[in-house]
């Protein structure tokens, strides 16, 4: 198969393991015979630096062009710290998602075995949780109009959610059950929203589409609570733009470490992958960022183009560098120094010699 | 001293633990030479079945002229899957809120010695917690306008804020941050929202006035995964009010039960005393519901009149009840059957009795 990969590392960490993952594709490539090319572009903070725009318009057309996005991370302490900024790096992720049309953004949350002592909950709370995050990514307070008023002593955010915004992930995300527990929990506010009554109204008419699902709903300030006493009960969450973010974030110390938790938006025509944590600025060119999230947001965008070998090889590596402790700082109680670039070189390694890799 | 308190017991589990928080302020009064009285008032899903409004006038009148507000919770899941309800429950607590002008919502997350067991987190990460949460109650999205189109097919919810709103609270939270560790995190999701860049400017200028405070800022998503991973690195916690809502709901899992959570809502007139749990329509009348997050929301209700001494008993009679085993099942792992009222009993009798109260 041939892919354009467009890849966008942006800010902070977003470099460092955007490579690993882009190894990981190559040596796919490689052992599979696929033609993968990447086409870099600037986003975020360096792009502001660079350009003065957050999301060039070059990135756009490099991004509109190809296959697939791999996305890196954005952000950086100096905009977060300055409520003034009119320029911001966020608005070249959020620009992107809107500009590909990505509105289903799907995080999984799995714990991993070889993890199960790195999570701050007990682990007979944990084992054997497997859930998929359906979070809306174009649409709600995201992107709604916002105000500041003259005198700056009133701001505004608005959210709105229209009808097909949200058929067109429920959708998904009933599929996405069909194929696995046949669970599906709406999570939303409708006691108090407007626009958490819509989807529920929206979800409950095409619940019957899928007979099989069996569809629950939660309020958010439960399900928070919830997820973390038992995360078990869910299959697959759909929730609006914001709650999602929320959620998929907390539902990292399920995992152990937020540095190994991929997503992959999806859009009609359009498809990006990127890890769920941020740019961690204070973490940059220290190699220890750890590029797991990037690498498996890799596996992806290999399922995405039913790749399903190639995807799996590359979980296979993942899950053999967490079992033989080659992982980064965050994750390792028994080496110390493994880099960044080790793990991926290891992961490479893996998939070029899925039965000799070892511990040297 | 002489209290008058308006008793809004509500709905589900409302009305059997509002009713152990009663028994305990009564002995409190007999023991202190107090006159407490109490005044019950309709509200929520059985104000709907008896008046047809979920806040009848003469509720608010009685609130208004009460000295405090015991609450106890609202809710009923018939309105919870009919999205299509136009008279809900909810509208009562968030008129109540409203009405009484209760602003700042104060919810302490305390890892009690002898819950550190019941908690979904690890031991070691939990111990010597102690949070403050101040929850804006009466702005933001809960309150702004909301809109549904003509055809049905479109929701609106609006967030707004304006500077005098943040800056009530604010103070409030610098000054109770000042009585403690000193630390104040202020929560929200400013590399998105406009209105939570107004909090996070309106709070950097009032910090210069609280000199001996540590100010920090944390992202809603990120705070949801710190609160579970670092819990000990938060002293006080301000944040909007759907932030606060989640976070909170979210906490109770340090504190290994949401039975236990009592907050304090208050504005420059009034002030209400209520769990942070919901009614649990389920568990209604089965004698197992916890009133210990009702009675705690009564010892606050008696620091805020400066009857610290007072408080502090409830606060003693319930950790006693705690370090017996005379707790309800969701708490118990020691003895069966100890119901809603025996725990109350028990703390009442402590409250008469803190020397000689014991097993029997
Ligand atoms: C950086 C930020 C705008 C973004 C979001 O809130 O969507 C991030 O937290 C995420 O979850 O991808
Ligand atoms: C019942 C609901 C409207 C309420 C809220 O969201 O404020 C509750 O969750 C709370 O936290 O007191």
């Amino acid at each position: 198969m041939k892919l354009n990969i467009a890849v966008l590392p942006g800010d902070g960490i977003g470099p460092e393991v955007t490579a690993q993952a882009v190894k990981v594709l190559k040596a796919i490539a490689m052992e599979f015979n696929h033609i993968f090319t990447f086409k870099k572009a600037l986003v975020g903070a360096s792009a502001i630096n660079k350009t003065g725009n957050p999301l060039p318009e070059e990135t756009i057309n490099i991004c509109k062009k190809a296959d697939a996005v791999l996305f890196g991370a954005i952000g950086d302490t100096k905009y977060d710290n300055d409520p003034n900024a009119k320029i911001r790096p966020e608005q070249g992720l959020l620009g992107i998602r809107k500009e590909l049309g990505l509105y289903t953004n799907i995080r999984p949350v799995i714990a991993y075995e070889d993890l199960l002592n790195k999570s701050s909950l007990k682990v007979k709370q944990i084992k054997d949780t497997n859930i998929l995050i359906y979070r809306e990514l174009t649409g709600g307070i995201y992107f709604g109009e916002r105000h500041l008023s003259e005198d700056g002593n009133t701001a505004t955010d608005t959210c709105r959610y229209s009808r097909f915004e949200i058929e067109r992930i429920a959708h998904l995300a009933f599929k996405a059950a069909q194929s696995r527990k046949r669970k599906l929990t709406l999570v939303d506010k409708a006691n108090v929203l407007e626009s958490s009554r819509l989807w529920r109204r929206v979800v409950q008419e095409i619940a019957p589409q899928y007979p099989n699902v069996r569809l629950n709903y939660m309020y958010i300030d439960n399900a928070a609570m919830e997820l973390i006493i038992n995360p078990r009960q869910f299959d697959v969450i759909l929730t609006e733009n914001m709650f999602g973010d929320i959620l998929s974030e907390e539902a990292s110390v399920i995992v152990g470490s937020i540095g190994v938790l991929a997503s992959a938006s999806i859009g009609d025509k359009h498809a990006m992958f990127e890890p769920i944590h941020g740019a961690y600025t204070k973490a940059a060119n220290k190699g220890i960022a750890n590029p797991i999230a990037s690498i498996l947001s890799a596996g992806m965008l290999l399922d995405y183009f039913g790749l399903y070998d190639e995807a799996a090889l590359v979980r296979e590596g993942v899950d053999k560098s967490l079992k033989l402790h080659i992982t980064t700082p965050d994750l390792n109680t028994k080496y110390d120094n493994i880099s960044t670039t080790k793990v991926g070189d290891f992961i490479e390694d893996f998939i070029q010699n899925p039965e000799e890799t070892n511990l040297n």
